[in-house]
């Protein structure tokens, strides 16, 4: 059951910065987006990662795999755009 | 010290919705932003919190408190000015 609720999170964690980088990618608009987040979220979920590893948790490591994933092309796109 | 890198994810990712929050309060500029995403964003967050309490685990529970706090924040400005 509570094996469930961590992949349903991780399910819904990942998949929110889906819209978010497809609207970056479409408008090339990313002037509401703040370089400060994204900067220090892409590092804090490389750590998340790391983390889940060591705990061997599975919704973990899969979260964050596809949110990094997300978040450096947005990342990318913010640098590039502004 | 692995305990170490899950508080560090844990700070990083929490603070990271801080300046997205800021931002979007003082410019009330929330036309870049994905509504779907932080539809999905703060569910998901939910489903972490209930996950870390599951687990026990401090870094999964007070990460995902404070995000909590800025996704809903964020949220509720998209509703708003769209």
């Amino acid at each position: 059951m509570m094996e469930i609720i961590g992949l349903l999170a991780a399910i819904l964690t990942s998949t929110a910065f889906a819209p978010q980088a497809i609207k970056a990618i479409r408008t090339q608009n990313t002037e509401g987006l703040s370089l400060g987040m994204y900067l220090i979220f892409t590092v804090g979920i490389a750590c998340w990662l790391i983390y889940g590893i060591y705990l061997n948790d599975l919704p973990i490591i899969l979260a964050n795999s596809v949110t990094l994933m997300f978040s450096m092309t947005i990342l990318i796109l913010k640098i590039k755009h502004g």
